[in-house]
């Protein structure tokens, strides 16, 4: 078992991260403020690890409440978040209840939002299930619900006491899935972690293969980046948005495309070759740069391409992105390899031609 | 003008309390972080103060979203929250935007909500305009809207920047909310400052005449019992549950007989003689106590019993108050006239007994 720390002063946790973890009751109890908590996961992962992981807590005496979602983006909703606060109220779980989120990016999240406001915020433990969550989105207190005009705009900064990613859980994740997470891994060498990027180009076929060494070592180096930056701006002022490459084009690609057609991590990957084609027009990048970002996207599988919505709508779906200050779009663009930055140089005009050169 | 300093670290803020101030935008002008504010109000607020204002903030070159929203403690529901939502996202109000809650505690509890989770946090003011608001529900960053099941079970602490208290629109108060803003004045009284309590039996003609230097001391005292609970205890560990003297059985009431039916201080009224009556049952406070107690109630002309709805029904919408820890409730009762504790030494026969003997 590996563990890294997340260093938040009175708000620090670790992050344990290994195979088989969800079978280890001993590994959460120490973090549960009483013997009572409610694990939350959706009707994909409940059928293969809701009742052993509950019935692990059940057997050292935690009374847990179980509450299956609906699966997918298009589900993380106020409805959605709703039926979590009623089945809590009707089993008359209190302030000291933990929520425990059993699940992907898309559960983690919600259940994140729902501890942080339900009576004014409760505990929470994430055991993410899916390499994007293993590797981004478990990690530091970013908690959401989507509305129809923009992704992730309801939400708060709040941070779990614990993230158990079990990279066991990983064998029954659909291929699909996997890609997907490959591009929040890819994201951290591109924007501040070279050699985990050469690390990444030299065992991809490692990764696709599902090997368990190769795994760990990818979701440890990619939290032990995501632990650095939340520590060092966890409400986002300034670097965290660097963890955000590629996600102002791709939550437009969501939004646009209807929430869950394209996965998150897809909508990314295309976002972040728009990103880098951007970087190349103010200069930043070379073409080979950007074939680099290119290749190591399609070599995982992922999309290199938006979709055609027209570069008008991308613009009007980019114009909500919370990185938009006083009215100035800034976006997370790529300095060199390896070094992000927020910048608010790109023209209208440049976006333009970015997204007409890069959506088919 | 007097003002009052909330102690939080880098969350303190200032309450400032005075007759006129609405008219004044220099004194908020210096806490927007851009020149883009959202005022936020209600239907029967709107029309008295919403476009003097918001134009005192337009002269001074911001731009103002205005919101209007249904009035009402039965509105403070996600669909009324989701309107503001609705109109800051159409409106391309981002992370910069500040929210002004202009309203009583059911607009300031809604918009520091709105405040709290629209993009994971953006700053705003609170300008109370009842007297409820002002001594209470504006100061200490509680915020939330209500559930079918529970008042105020969804939310967040989060703090305004600053609360600015304008005595003079208290002249436009219905009668029945000036009482009930009391109430909470009173209650400052009860639980933690015994000569405020006997100032206010002094001169609580005065206060029902709205005498304008009695109102700013009451508001002014008030704000400075609140402003040290909270700062010694923000998020409600310990001393602050103090504050919610007579709130268990006022919810209660609220939620029983329909959001709205009853104001929150004439249930808080009925509420606190319930809890006086309990606290005497447990031997803590004399006859004669009880009778003070129910005595500067009714000279405020609040109710001074609760609504008939048996004591069974009482007990089970107070098992869902968020004082209720591992399964036990915990009340704030009165040792004494002036000092209050949180107790779970009230057995359920007891609390029958108060019931029956307090609801006519």
């Amino acid at each position: 078992m590996r563990t890294l720390n997340v260093e938040l002063a009175e708000r620090s946790y670790s992050i344990r991260i290994g195979s088989g973890l969800l079978g280890d009751a001993r590994l959460i109890l120490p973090y549960l403020k009483t013997k009572r908590a409610a694990v939350i996961t959706n009707e994909v992962v409940g059928p293969l690890y809701l009742d052993a992981f509950a019935a692990g807590l059940e057997d050292a005496g935690i009374r847990v409440t179980r509450i299956v979602l609906p699966d997918g983006e298009a589900h993380k909703d106020w409805p959605t978040l709703n039926l979590i606060f009623d089945r809590l109220l009707a089993e008359r779980c209190d302030r000291s209840t933990t929520l425990i989120a059993l699940g992907g990016g898309v559960v983690g999240d919600m259940v994140g939002f729902a501890a942080a406001t339900y009576q004014r915020g409760v505990p929470f433990i994430q055991v993410p299930t899916t390499l994007l969550s293993q590797v981004d989105s478990s990690v530091g207190g970013k908690t959401a619900i989507n509305h129809p005009l923009g992704k992730n705009m309801i939400g708060a900064f709040y941070q779990p006491r614990l993230v158990l990613a079990d990279t066991k859980v990983l064998d029954t994740l659909p291929d699909r899935e996997l890609k997907a997470g490959l591009a929040e891994v890819i994201k951290y060498g591109l924007i501040r972690d070279l050699p985990f990027l050469e690390w990444i180009e030299a065992h991809l076929e490692r990764l696709l293969a599902r090997e368990p060494e190769a795994l760990a070592e990818a979701v440890e180096r990619s939290c032990r980046n995501k632990a650095e930056v939340v520590a060092a701006d966890e409400t986002e002022q300034g670097e965290r948005a660097t963890l955000n490459l590629g996600h102002t084009f791709g939550h437009a690609i969501e939004t646009g495309m209807g929430y869950g057609a394209w996965l998150h991590g897809e909508a990314v990957a295309a976002g972040t070759i728009m990103a880098a084609d951007l970087s190349r027009r103010l200069g930043w990048l070379s073409d080979a740069d950007v074939n680099r970002v290119r290749r190591i996207h399609e070599r995982a599988g992922l999309p290199v391409a938006g979709p055609v919505l027209g570069a008008e709508r991308y613009l009007e779906l980019m114009s909500h992105d919370k990185k938009v200050s006083d009215g100035t779009l800034r976006l997370v663009l790529l300095k060199a390899v390896g070094k992000a930055v927020i910048s608010a140089e790109a023209a209208p005009e440049q976006m333009r031609a970015t997204i007409n050169a890069c959506c088919a």
